[in-house]
């Protein structure tokens, strides 16, 4: 009964701290979001540039812009990438394209009339795709993808900003749980110092906290131990305790694992297999990247949805922490007999 | 006296504890690299070959195929990709790629002279980059990108694979120390659920060994506070117990960071900043894989580098715990007020 009452008291405080420092997580967070946001923007703008600028030359330029008196102005299906042409155009079309070539090709002749008798594939018209121009469209995607953007936006049909204030602040939960997702990441130097700086602080932060919540979580079944105890003096305690941190994880992997699962997987439209994927790879803060919450531009997401996934995310974490303890202190228990009692002697 | 002594055999204890334990991890990542090799690279070959194949048709396909008798037979800097037309033949070129515009026309007249009035963009001549084609060369550069493949790789020209033995055997390493740099992540059904077992007993494992190694290095502070206490007995025991703590602070910083960082900006000819940045993101274990060891298909990296890396990340690592660990411990300190021995009572 005593150990009752001395839990009882732990839990309470446990609470206490969890409730004290919940608000001061997320208000680091904010402030993350807020300073991430102001040092990586700018320079995200100077890269969807580059990536307007790609779009424009190879199809809101030249070709298409030539093309378009010939396009049908009644075709139900046209977007400003595409256009359909009349079959009565044709022959304009041909005579166009042919023309464009011969005044290119005649260009390159009286440009090279002197100083070379070659011409470089480069300099082939840029109607034709060239070595050169692969590459470059190959930089440019390669780039843009690097930095989390969609390589066919353009300038009218853009994406918003990953570096606004939203994208910035999950971009700090990354940073602060150690998942660093990494397709959002700081290129500009003050963002990487300020990123450093935050991770410093923030980590044993959130670790602390995450802490806190796990101990709370299996301070519950110390809880239900006491309670069985008391119900059925004559059972085994150390059985009783067993058995309850058994349902504490297999409640846990309900609650905090196939429940949000389920969830992610409606919302996000994955399988249910690549949402548990991503949830396991989350969750144990190894954070590949290659699933990302709230990045399909084709779902509108609700608030409720992103505030219900942090709040998911940090208990999700916290069991996470309560697990792999439980797998680092059982594989104690194997080499204790090489290591008796180190663990509790550790020098301070 | 006796504290010194509990100490030394504590280090012993600890000492044996990570020299079994060494094998066993690197046991586990030589596992982990065959299984994952051959799990995923059957699949990367298949994207491999879709570059390929992008890169046939755009560099070593139609165009430069029918180009190649016209280009010059003695330029020095001729390239598999690269062309240079004499210009003897300009119009020979021209003359080709006019008739080649015209068949592609009259082809496209023919196909659509019954069913449409419209000749859909798409439908133009390959020759041409239309939206579709930008389209498709956008989709295989961003899945090669995403699966850590050089776009502009040709069946000739290709790189190594990235889920080779090597390859897998680094991304062994980033799974159970929950780096997850995410450049390589597994996309094969087989390997995510591999990859899913394998961090689940990994992690657990590798938190074990930073541990252990952790506190050695803390016990170091210990056993030289015992050896300056002996000498000095006069001294404060607790202020020479902080100074200690902070000695190895900074030495760990020197060792652990400074060095490696120095060695990883020599040799993969980044920026000293950059291999900072690089060191703490990773020993962090936030791992966003902006930047990764050994990628530079221009260097020749030694097996010794690898080696050395390997064993500085996992001092570093352990490093990393012990920083975050007393900074949580601070935070602690900070809280004591509200929580009072709560972390010392910790139910179990
Ligand atoms: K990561
Ligand atoms: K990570």
């Amino acid at each position: 009964i005593e150990a009752a009452a001395w839990n009882k008291v732990f839990f309470k405080m446990s609470s206490k701290t969890i409730l004290i420092l919940l608000p001061i997580f997320v208000a680091y967070l904010l402030i993350g979001g807020g300073v991430f946001h102001v040092l990586e923007s700018a320079e995200e703008i100077k890269v969807r540039d580059r990536v307007f600028g790609l779009q424009k030359t190879f199809l809101g330029g030249d070709l298409v812009d030539c093309l378009q008196p010939f396009c049908a102005e009644d075709a139900e299906d046209k977007h400003d990438t595409d256009c359909c042409v009349l079959k009565s155009n044709l022959t304009t079309v041909q005579g166009f394209m042919i023309s464009y070539l011969q005044e290119t090709l005649n260009n390159l002749t009286r440009m090279h009339a002197e100083n070379s008798n070659c011409i470089e594939m480069e300099e082939l018209p840029v109607l034709i795709i060239k070595p050169n121009e692969l590459k470059d469209i190959v930089d440019v995607v390669g780039l843009s993808i690097d930095r989390g953007l969609d390589p066919r936006s353009t300038e009218g049909r853009s994406t918003p900003l990953t570096w606004g204030f939203k994208g910035a602040f999950g971009f700090s939960i990354t940073v602060v749980t150690t998942i660093g997702y990494g397709k959002l990441a700081p290129v500009t130097v003050g963002g990487r110092v300020f990123c450093v700086l935050y991770a410093l602080f923030g980590i044993p932060l959130t670790s602390f906290l995450l802490c806190k919540i796990s101990k709370a979580l299996l301070n519950l079944s110390c809880r239900a131990t006491e309670r069985v105890c008391r119900a059925r003096p004559q059972w085994n305690r150390e059985r009783v305790q067993k058995a309850a941190q058994a349902c504490l994880l297999v409640l846990g992997l309900v609650l905090f694992f196939a429940l949000p699962t389920i969830t992610v997987c409606t919302t996000e439209q994955w399988t249910y297999w690549e949402a548990l994927y991503f949830m396991f790879i989350s969750l144990s803060t190894i954070g590949f990247g290659d699933y990302d919450l709230g990045k399909n531009r084709e779902i509108n997401y609700s608030v409720a949805y992103y505030a219900v996934m942090f709040v998911w995310l940090l208990g999700g974490l916290a069991y996470f922490v309560l697990v792999f303890d439980l797998g680092t202190r059982w594989l104690e228990s194997i080499g204790g007999k090489v290591n008796v009692g180190s663990e509790e002697a550790s020098p301070n």
